[in-house]
């Protein structure tokens, strides 16, 4: 007898074989047919039970949802939906389901809402649409792993608790153990941080970035992969509290190479999918397709899941600087019939979603690098170019969901770095050790960050971005 | 001309073939001799200029921590201490590094303290030590994934703000957007946390353990790796107040299975670094050989650092219960002459440090599994045995830094976990999901959780866990 999973069974060619497989049961009909999953697949295995011999104490506890085990023989399958199935010879009831008490879960058998799933986060990984955006989640980051090991990154944990607000990428959580009901006081009347777990002030991070540029000038190439937050009151598809981000930073590459790295990160984590998650990728497209029929004809998709992972793959990302984007912005239909909100007027203004959008969706058809943006709209470690209006930054633009990559190439001029942070009113003091990698040896280096939920959006089919991380963190709400 | 990493051209054959190389300058003699490094690897590559033919400028220039560009051939050196070498034709100074102001850093040329390293984070991955222990550290990581991916369990991300205190784990930082100078309160003058961002009380996680659990319970075998977080006032070489750790979680598998997991696991990822990070390996097996002579004989390792590693690959984890731990320790010597800080005077005893690093290196000379402890020291989620007084939980110990694993089988029985819940005021409603998930379809499942410094202090011989990690937290210290 071999004990396997479902995904193992499902492949075999050992007929006869008798096999022990233990799960829990998605369906049980015409009091024969069990349709059991493991979660190593999304697919479930036909379980069929001879029940006449079979318990009616047993038949009355193959509810589902209930964990059980199965010693059985491997046959062909006589049905059209499977290749083969298990004959059962032996079955164990493990942990029970109430169907009373299932029947108010999204365990049970019928269409659920993603509010509903939500609400039950800790169950919707046992629904075929969670067990699949996850195991592809989890393909996912291993690829991220995968690709810049494979060239030579050095992967770097930087500090989730920060001392510096200086990041400036947006809204940050406090971490404290004062008792907020009586903290300690200084004279002025302000909080006396000198008292707090770490002698000051602390943070949770808006971004490693920093820190993985100090490690880029000694290690080369490194990565992050880890949990950053937002403490911003964004209550939309798009945003979450916590998220995980990949930065990887490169010395001695300019902005040309950041995009080259960019898109060619991107293209190889997502065909790693498309080959390694053919199952799931394959539901996942089915659910978009029907999920599109039920919209609107004017917000359809133009193309279905699998054609657009494929479109990314296919085609050179278009590279065009921001003074070109605004031009052909200002130009357009949209604009001049003031179609968008945010009227481009001139030069220098902030690119809205409605703009990408734009670009993406309807002028170049294709993912789309914009660079070279002014220095004004953008963090003041990015490197002024010579025209001094405008720094070496990137965004990478996808089809329905915008910004999906944002980097630049860092100003690794000491003399300029400190006049912008100057400028900006960042004290020195503050960075101390980010100035001091300009002191030594310093270098043109370059990196750029990819929200992870993002792309798992984007390689799903998602609509929400609450529904491609397990446990979604969002303004009043921190669940489980 | 080819553009290469430093690690490339060490390896290659390519003589007379013009390589341009760029990084950093370790040391330069003889106004002739660079020694450059680029991350890439431990060694350095040796180029050697032709003084005569270089500006005066430039070779002033040449000095430890600048930034440089090398194009030049690659000849077989003269030299005995490397194979290869570049003869330099072409020269190009990128970032320079003044020595008056180096002299001043870890980056000048002496021996520098662990603790002065500590204090110049920023810099310190630009030291032979911390470029080793920083590259190990990454490859360990992609280990574990690869381990894990290639077993099918699939990666979680478990939320790093959590809305429960129930976990149990130890103390935790508080995670808030109120002003604390003036924090809205309720009429009893309790803080309202209504009124903070999650619309209540949240803190930082100190494991995945539950959430893991449920996911478990659909996807059948999961692992986490992410930051968990301590507030405990315990400036030791052996504590973090962030520091990540791995958890798998499996349904189906018993205690057996999960100490044979663990087992498995540990090894599998040692051997990856022994059979991948050859260079930094031996490195730091020197590195601790010669501090090891610095201490009193009575305070020096048994095993030298590969020793120690293959010690833990070449031999079965000693697995012994807590029963019979405590007879052996009862009965031991530095027990009798009452050697030990705390006596074992009878069964129901929590090991202390001292007990377990008997156990290891002196009594069983190796890894060692101790298993089913009594219920009253271990957590409220661990399977009680049919004893009713020892729960199925096991800690594994390792020579140098005791625990670096501890697990249990879960208690899968609804009733069980209820009284015991009852019996330690954990309030059902804060854990309700954690319930549902022996509600539906429960089952036999275990797991464990690794800290990972840990795992690279054992396997770089790092003697302080704050020299393990980028950018350590501790007590008073979130610099950088």
């Amino acid at each position: 007898m071999i004990q396997a999973k479902i995904a193992e069974i499902l492949e075999s060619d050992q007929f006869l074989q008798e096999f022990m497989v233990k799960g829990w049961v998605r369906s049980f009909r015409s009091n024969r047919f069990i349709a059991l999953n493991d979660g190593s697949t999304l697919k479930n295995l036909q379980c069929v039970i001879d029940f006449e011999n079979t318990s009616e104490e047993t038949l009355r506890r193959i509810n589902t949802g209930a964990a059980i085990s199965v010693k059985g023989t491997l046959k062909e399958s006589q049905g059209s939906q499977q290749r083969v199935e298990i004959e059962v010879n032996e079955i164990k009831i493990l942990g029970d389901a109430n169907p009373e008490e299932v029947k108010y879960t999204i365990l049970s058998p019928k269409k659920h809402s993603l509010e509903k799933l939500r609400e039950q986060a800790h169950l919707r990984v046992r629904t075929n649409t969670f067990g699949a955006v996850m195991r592809l989640r989890s393909k996912l980051s291993f690829a991220v792993h995968k690709y810049f090991q494979e060239k030579n990154f050095h992967y770097v944990n930087t500090p989730i608790i920060t001392g510096s607000d200086a990041e400036g990428a947006g809204e940050m959580f406090r971490v404290t153990t004062l008792d907020m009901k009586n903290p300690p006081k200084n004279e002025d009347g302000s909080i006396d941080f000198r008292e707090d777990f770490f002698g000051k002030e602390t943070n949770l991070t808006v971004s490693g970035q920093l820190e993985a540029e100090a490690f880029a000038l000694g290690l080369g190439q490194v990565y992050t992969f880890g949990p950053t937050f937002r403490a911003e009151n964004s209550n939309t598809s798009r945003h979450l509290a916590e998220f995980w981000m990949i930065e990887p930073e490169v010395a001695f590459c300019d902005l040309d190479g950041n995009m080259d790295l960019a898109e060619d990160f991107i293209k190889y984590v997502l065909r790693y999918i498309v080959e390694n998650c053919k199952d799931d990728l394959e539901f996942l497209a089915e659910r978009h397709a029907s999920e599109d029929k039920l919209k609107p004809k004017a917000e359809r998709s133009e193309m279905g899941l699998l054609e657009k992972i494929n479109f990314v793959l296919d085609n050179n990302f278009k590279r065009v600087s921001y003074t070109e984007a605004i031009e052909i912005l200002k130009n357009s239909k949209p604009n001049k019939k003031k179609k968008f909100n945010y009227i481009i007027e001139e030069w220098g203004a902030d690119l809205q979603s409605e703009h990408e959008r734009f670009l993406v969706e309807k002028h170049f058809k294709c993912p789309v690098i914009i660079f070279d943006y002014p220095a004004k709209i953008k963090a003041f470690y990015m490197r002024l170019n010579e025209d001094e209006k405008t720094v070496r930054a990137m965004d990478i633009l996808f089809p329905g969901i915008g910004e999906i990559v944002g980097g630049s190439q860092r100003e690794e001029r000491l003399d300029v770095l400190k006049a912008k942070m100057k400028e900006l009113d960042i004290p020195e003091e503050e960075l101390w050790w980010y100035l001091d990698t300009r002191k030594f040896g310093t270098c043109v280096h370059s990196g750029f960050g990819l929200g992870f939920e993002r792309l798992v959006q984007f390689a799903t089919g998602m609509g929400n971005i609450r529904d491609v991380i397990p446990f979604p963190r969002t303004p009043q709400n921190a669940e489980f």
